[in-house]
């Protein structure tokens, strides 16, 4: 399987509150671990996306997709791979896939597409230094 | 029953991810319920909270509890009283029964203590205004 | 505007606890909100969400998106849009429309596509009655 | 400060969707929390909330409650710690303290009681493997 670099890895524990009736995670509860799973992709890279929005950038999702193939249940450990696989002048797509603790089975797959936005909320192109960041390989 | 006037009700339909894998309300949301009675309680009396808020009077939760009796499942209607218990100079307290459709069954119980801060946290006392909306009848 | 029937429209206001740092309705409640709108679809027409699984159907989600057009933010009455757009042998996709409260601003679109399942998790054809229920128009 | 032993900690990151427009920690995501503790609590003693509950042990909570004493905001990695404060016949209490990363800081601090009751959910005796287990030292 060719994954583009670079990625970053975040493991997961789904709690009791992310389940559902049917005893498994619950479908919106997917794009709360992609916002996680991006948070670290940014911290990897030795900033935070509270850092990115002191500096008057703001990553706004406009679009995102969650494709749910077999279920996760209370207390699984999940393994979530990210990485950024497009790049607009003013916007940039996180894709996504969950896989089992062992990561050798694929549970989900997913992208959501930021607009790149200043503090007012215009569109702005994508600064220098964030590409340079999110495509840098993670110091660790 | 004495239940102090004025009180608002609040019908609210259980969803599918507000439930958990024991196939009940999970006890956190709850407090999500707690928050949609206290809105709805100043909503009837005409006021939003976020007129509140831009009036420069915030009521930040200090403390939440709730006893639960009995689960409520996915697609039930539950029935929500919200009243106010307890006026201190700086602060209010809310407090909640939760009730089957019928109200015949009481399911949970709660309250929330509120500072009355102003736009910058500090605590502020209770300005007249906000108190006499707060204890006047719905008109409704 | 062209929109198939039959359709069901949810009202929904927005809490505190579902928005986040930046002030507006969190990307994932989008999920929550389209799940509230296909069970208000199922119930226009008479029967519950939980009726089905008694029936021995479930309608897992195989796949969910969300196009997002214009932020909601606390305290709005935002107004969904819900109807079936494409029926497999043994899957149905939902569609959904957000609007403002006078319906005059589209929010958001979104669709999620489910599988049809029988209570051990395998894939079985729409029912018959099913089908007739999900495209008959709401009594109401 | 005395604080009974045995004890966990459990380290979480603060996510976007974990906050509310007031730009912090929405106050129903603390029992979340707490609940992601107390698993932690059972897991760093070789077992699993999962394993509790199939060999026929159920624990729901009974009553939750917390004080909020400083805020957490998005990014911050906070530090709870859990404890078992007191046991009845057949039920039990967890304490929670919520601190700052370096743990200097106390945000919140929390109980919940919980009951032991079986598959049936009927009350009955805490076993005494669960009373022994909940009891030991961490082995890590």
């Amino acid at each position: 399987m060719t994954f583009p670099t670079p990625e970053t890895w975040l493991a997961h524990r789904i709690s009791y509150g992310e389940t559902d009736t049917m005893g498994v995670l619950y479908y919106a509860e997917y794009l709360h671990l992609f916002e996680r799973g991006r948070s670290e992709f940014i911290r990897a890279r030795g900033m935070s996306y509270a850092t990115v929005e002191e500096r008057g950038v703001m990553l706004p999702v406009r679009e995102a997709q969650c494709r749910y193939r077999s279920p996760a249940r209370f207390d699984d450990l999940v393994q979530l791979r990210v990485r950024i696989t497009e790049w607009g002048r003013a916007s940039l797509t996180f894709a996504y896939e969950l896989y089992s603790e062992n990561r050798d089975r694929l549970l989900a797959t997913g992208m959501t597409q930021h607009a790149c936005v200043n503090a007012s909320g215009r569109p702005v192109a994508v600064p220098e230094w964030l590409r340079g960041l999110f495509t840098s390989e993670s110091p660790a």
